[in-house]
């Protein structure tokens, strides 16, 4: 392509408006918008964009401008001056302009902004004259060779600094503003003898010098470490380089009849379709985000300048009209007259974010589909959960992991057993752990809150209770938790168990006292949101769920199934556990069958609770995962009360702890390594699951267990397990008599890597796969949650991983064994039925994974159901 | 296909010899055997055989003969009746008959034999006619009978007996054999009414109908549970079922003319080109057997009957250039005339097996390649390691796992610093340990061979015997080891520290004494051997050493370079471990560096001596793997032993070893997870490597380290550590003002499955893959090492594994990785070079694989060194 055909430059004012929104690659995503405004006849003060191909051209020549861009640059200038009357560099009535940097991408690193280029010395008298306001001009005349100085050549912001200080102390002044006339003139002396000094030139005189060199400056900081670092991280790739965005200045701090401000089209917060913003009186923008005053609501200007109150409304109203979204844009007042500065889109909360994709619909602004791919999915949590009440005072005594969101507040309980007995006795407790383990799970569900000091976002503690839906805080390090004396401390304070303290687990935050807090709300725009969501997805979403009260929490948030429920910790129970642990302890297998015919009944009546609530719709059993160590004492006085329950010696039960202990017990025996050595622990679980649905059905209850296998690394385990587990029901059948077909499906976890990669073998033994991600993501990774912590942030940090691969899916190696298993299961049976149902299948950006490699479902916790509904159906729409 | 035109039977005999021995997927092994020995003249009892097809045809039909195929035998048996001048069922001379099964692979399970078939109440006549004997043909009858009731019929063999037992307590004797005539008359009734009562017919007296029954009983056996089953466990597919071998019956019983024996064409023990056999008078096959009287060496026949000894070792020279073989044979001699009753290749030990291949290339008799392919690689470690003297007596006390081949013996020392200490004081001890760690390694170093208690064929205690070639028994769970009281009982039996036992790393067995042994040769034959296998290989071997002594002695056994290099035992030293652990303990980076300072000359030293014992061949160093942790000591007494050797609180220690204690070490934080968080202790790795390689090549040694960095999960990590490696390797030319190029590869361990899945990432960062497949399998199957114990023997009895996946490289799912690794990486980088260190390295079917996918070498433990040349010599030419 030749260099002379290509427009390199596109001018946005009265005379014409060259670009459009759409062209954000070539003029960033500023310039195009600057574009769009003035098209749609808002009043953008006029100026022109300089593409992203120009700043590719110049980067490929090694720095050096293009041939012909001056001049096209200058043919712009005229046409500015031809529209504004002004003219640049003079000193009648002077043209000012900013120099902005602007990519497709937003994107922190590069060169901001130069304001009031074209002051010099000559023009200066200009603005002095035309504004009538000498202190004013002086003013913008030090901003610009501070600016200029800094941000183009590289001086040290701190050396204009020191200048500053050196004559607002020599005038006896201490704000920047009460710097007068004179001192001001003297500022701008000194400001160019620092220029000349670290530049070794004198500051230019020329306009179109400082323009040409703040072009190239923005230009070349498209290339500094920092931007190309932040675009490596990021994977910004595709991009050429950033637009220049040249514009005439708009002053708000022209006197009493100018002002600046920023505005939403409607309530960030609430959602409510009110015209929202602030605006300040003789101000620049600099000093709305600066904070130094106080900016008024928007509606108080009706009684400063009604019409112009009244033009910004019109403005709100072309513009959400025009982009079909709620926009966020800054304004500026010159004299009387309105200038619109910037729009983009509004940052809103959850509540807003479902509230206005609702109202816009209903006002016929957009269409459902674009309404649900609107609301951010993880902002639905706000709606879920309690929340602390924002206006809340909040005295935040440290800061933990947010494990699991929601607002909770309680006495202090320091053992499960205590949190299970207060709260039976109607205390509010929060449950403070060092870390939890499976025989805390009673004393976590009664407690109002878990707080550790130890472990991640997927330690015990936090994967617990996000299947909870419980409040949860974890790895809170600074706490010093003394279980002995019932206190934990914090930075030298300390609490006893007559102390309140509140968790907020969406921040971590641990606080001091009881905080108020806000409950959710269902119904209304939530609702409708969802059922349009319903509409478009294709994938199913099912829960985790594990007792009948979460299966029906769950149903309530739209849950089309059990996805995954977990027997271990059926078995917890103080009832059950002292069978449980004589089954491990047996030396032989009648010993084994006897204990586990105690388990039975309990099992059933398990199942059938759960069948019930979820009744017509599937429930996915796993069968007992953890290795049996799990269930056994490890401290001794309970290993000797457990051996007088059991009528055994201390030393039986001890030698069989030592027995059991594993070096890596997530590497060890457990899974469907339990059923292979231990058949008769499937055994006990299959007839009760199978007498749970034929009880069930007498009763007209319709229930649909599917029997789910875990940990399978070859397809010999799961067909030596099939065949006992079709055994084991024909048995029940037989039994008990009934003659129908039972037509519970039986399936696999597909959770090590092995399985994944020999799917094509292990599918024609099974029903149904689904994903365990989470032991997926560790054996494919190596690494286990329990131990990542040590070195997780750092890895963080480093930018090893963008997200914790146990929160967020890997696709590129945890996610290609999950397409191969599909791929491979489903060549060789058509009708296998796939699902997730690891932490990630509540995690939006793996629930669109899992729509494009085609699982039927996801499935995770009651909580997240609805985030996971609103996230499928932005995968089938996106 | 017609069925009327397809060949049913093949014959064998005077007339006509129809099949070969090319032709065992039609005729099974033994029935090609047969007429291939017909053919080459030797003389064996004319038979035919029924073709595979022919089983298939009969399954198919669900259990019907094709039509025609009884005339076909009618034909043929009419041919045999021609040639040997008798008749079937004939009361002058019968014809009788054994039948048999015999598929293309060797296979239990399926029916066996039906010997002197065609004997009836009036052939009964005829055979005490010729024979000359009544007794001799009523034992004959008898045992039709009772063979064909059992095998054809299904009637349990202990009804007979038990009608056997009676009638010998009627006649008052105790040996079958005691039995006469009369009472062998008696017995054949009572066999006849056992048939009948259990078959509800009488025993039939149609020759011809015994022979029908007989074929499709065999035909019938190819379907059987217990022979399906054989099947589907060992994957033998493709077979159409079994072939049916009717022959003529030769009688070594006939009387003191007749015999019957097996000899091999060389001595299978030594593989001397000499003849050996041993030989029964008036005996029968199956009473060689079963031992009851003792053979004759086969040379006493020259003196028996020096005309049928000329014969056979004519015959065994017919063999042998035949088959170009060592040969294992039977042979009956009836009433003077010698038959060949079947051959098959000659089971040997190692050193038989080298040497026969050696000496038939000389005598010209195969070439170089078959001679290389003859040898099974693990054969060779016979010849590699001291092994107990054959001759001597064992009195075996318990047996363990062969976890480390080879034969010691010592008197007892049961921790490493007593070894330690008492072998430098020149004892011979053996080290008896429940199971050992890291810190016990210099008394497993010195101790003369290594007895654990616990811990599988990859425990520390085997895998660091393996990796040094000595002698280890692991896992003798009949050990009770009292570590205080020094002593160790077995079964009753207490030994003390006085004590001398002895193990046998080949078989497991643990013996008491002093058991003479026998040292191991590695010239002649095996050097030859050796030459031949590297003129055909193209996969290269390395060794795995971490020591200068290791290194050599693996050059001694041919590896052309070190393929793992692990630095961690080389601070397990006493006056560097404590640097090491006050590494560890530093809080603080600058700590850190200045304990690794210290380590920093001990380390260059090992390189040094490494660098010098591989010189001009490549040494690839591992950068520190394990977690932490296992360098800190456990042990209270040790931790305050070494705060205060630190000079800090015992409480800091303990403190530090509780934080770095994991849940599973074997997922934590370790390998390049270290360098990321301590990126100091990369560089003073890096930097000892360097500087080693610098003052090996200034002092004309030719170093040629390679460094890799294990356990990378993501291509991030590599890129990042990569980039340490590299500034290190600048850092340290800069300082000691090198200035040739270094050329130090650096590359990766592929050991965790992502790092598989994304080689094509990992690759761009990488000079060569060397695949890790210790932790590959155990990431892939997710099980660990050193927990697969509680399962591996229910998983290898219930056949999930056929071998234990940590011996034999699991080539569909671990393989499927390591193809897909190479191929990825090989597409990005045409340069890569890919080899493995796993323990696989050594192993024969795994090596076979690595050659399939094109790896470039293979590493492995010193021993195995010569099993791997072996063993890829093989895989290039098969």
């Amino acid at each position: 392509m030749a260099n002379s055909t290509k427009k390199r430059i596109y001018y946005f004012g009265r005379t014409k408006a060259e670009g459009t929104k759409e062209m954000k690659a070539l003029l960033g995503g500023k310039g195009a918008n600057l574009a769009e405004m003035t098209s749609i006849g808002l009043p953008v003060p006029p100026g022109f964009t300089i593409t992203t191909e120009t700043c590719a051209e110049y980067n490929e020549a090694g720095g050096k401008l293009p041939p012909g861009l001056l001049e096209d640059v200058h043919e712009n200038v005229a046409l500015l001056e031809q529209e504004t009357g002004k003219q640049f560099g003079s000193e009648a009535n002077p043209l000012l302009l900013s120099v902005r940097s602007g990519a497709a991408v937003s994107m922190p690193g590069m060169m901001d902004t130069v304001l009031n280029l074209g002051l010099t010395d000559r023009a200066l008298q200009g603005l002095a004259k035309v504004s009538g306001n000498r202190r004013f001009a002086a003013d913008a005349y030090r901003r610009l060779i501070n600016m200029f100085g800094d941000v183009v050549m590289g001086v040290a912001h701190e050396k204009f600094e020191a200048e500053f200080e050196r004559i607002k102390s020599k005038y006896g002044v201490l704000l920047d503003t009460e710097l007068g006339e004179e001192g001001l003139e003297e500022l701008i002396s000194a400001y160019k003898d620092v220029y000349q000094k670290h530049t070794g030139e004198v500051f230019p005189q020329d306009p179109f010098l400082q323009l040409e060199k703040a072009i190239e400056a923005v230009f070349k900081s498209w290339n500094i470490p920092r931007a190309v670092k932040y675009r490596q991280i990021h994977e910004i790739t595709g991009l050429l380089g950033t637009a220049v965005n040249v514009q005439t200045m708009a002053f708000g701090n022209m006197g009493e009849d100018s002002g600046t401000g920023v505005a939403f089209t409607r309530n960030p917060a609430t959602g409510e379709n009110k015209f929202y913003g602030e605006f300040l009186v003789n101000a620049q923008g600099e000093d709305v985000v600066a904070g130094i005053r106080t900016p008024q609501p928007v509606e108080e200007m009706q009684a400063w300048r009604p019409e112009i109150y009244e033009q910004l409304l019109k403005n709100k109203d072309i513009l959400e009209h025009h982009y079909q979204e709620m926009e966020d844009f800054e304004f500026t007042i010159e004299r009387g007259t309105l200038y619109m500065l910037q729009t983009r889109t509004g940052k809103r909360t959850g509540f807003a974010a479902v509230k206005i994709a609702v109202d816009m619909v209903r006002e016929g602004l957009i269409d459902k589909a674009l309404a649900v791919q609107r609301v951010p999915p993880n902002d639905l949590n706000q709606l879920l959960l309690p929340t602390f009440d924002p206006q809340a005072q909040r005295e935040v005594l440290a800061k933990g992991l947010p494990a699991s969101p929601g607002a909770a507040s309680g006495k202090l309980a320091f053992t499960a057993s205590e949190a299970v007995q207060r709260s039976e006795n109607g205390e509010k407790v929060l449950l403070v752990r060092k870390e939890t383990s499976p025989e805390d799970v009673s004393g976590m569900h009664l407690a109002a809150g878990i707080l550790t000091s130890t472990g991640g976002m997927t330690s015990h503690a936090a994967v617990v209770a996000r299947g909870w839906g419980k409040c949860c805080v974890a790895g809170a390090g600074a706490l010093r938790i003394d279980e002995s004396r019932k206190t934990v401390t914090v930075d030298g304070r300390t609490f006893t168990d007559q102390d309140v303290l509140s968790i907020d687990g969406s921040t971590g935050e641990i606080m001091v006292g009881d905080v108020p807090r806000r409950e959710p709300e269902l119904s209304g725009d939530f609702a409708t949101l969802m059922e349009w969501a319903d509409e478009f997805r294709t994938l199913a979403v099912r829960t985790n769920a594990d007792t009948p009260e979460d299966a029906t929490r769950a149903r309530e948030f739209g849950a089309q199934g059990i996805g995954l429920c977990r027997t271990e910790h059926m078995f917890f129970d103080p009832e059950r556990i002292t069978a449980m642990r004589g089954m491990i302890l047996a030396s032989e297998q009648s010993a084994r069958r006897r204990a586990l015919d105690k388990l039975l009944p309990y099992q059933r009546k398990d199942f059938e609770g759960i069948f019930k609530a979820m009744e017509g719709l599937p429930v996915t059993v796993r069968l007992l995962d953890p290795p049996l160590h799990e269930f056994l004492p490890q401290e001794a006085a309970a290993q000797a009360e457990l051996a007088k329950a059991l009528d055994v010696s201390p030393e039986t039960v001890q030698a069989r702890v030592t027995q059991l202990h594993e070096t890596n017990p997530m590497l060890g025996h457990r899974g469907c390594r339990l059923s292979i050595t231990y058949p008769e622990i499937l055994e006990m679980q299959v007839t009760a699951i199978a007498e749970a649905a034929i009880n069930c059905r007498q009763n007209n209850i319709d229930a649909r267990p599917e029997i789910m296998i875990p940990l399978v690394g070859t397809a010999k385990e799961l067909a030596i397990l099939r065949e006992k587990v079709l055994a084991t029901m024909a048995a029940v059948k037989q039994a008990k008599g009934y003659s129908e077909a039972l037509e519970i499906p039986d399936g696999t976890m597909i959770e090590i890597p092995r399985a994944a990669l020999t799917a094509d073998e292990v599918a024609q033994y099974a029903d149904f796969f689904s994903f365990g991600t989470n032991d997926l993501t560790q054996m494919t990774y190596g690494f286990s949650r329990d131990d990542i912590n040590t070195f997780l942030p750092d890895y963080l940090e480093q930018e090893v991983f963008e997200r914790d691969p146990f929160q967020s899916l890997d696709t590129r190696g945890v996610g290609q064994l999950i397409e191969m298993s599909a791929k491979k299961g489903r060549a060789v049976k058509a009708s296998l039925k796939l699902g997730i149902c690891g932490e990630h299948g509540g995690d939006p950006a793996s629930i669109a994974f899992c729509h494009r490699v085609g699982l039927d479902y996801v499935s995770c916790s009651p909580f997240r159901v609805a985030v996971a509904r609103l996230a499928a159906a932005q995968a089938a729409l996106g």
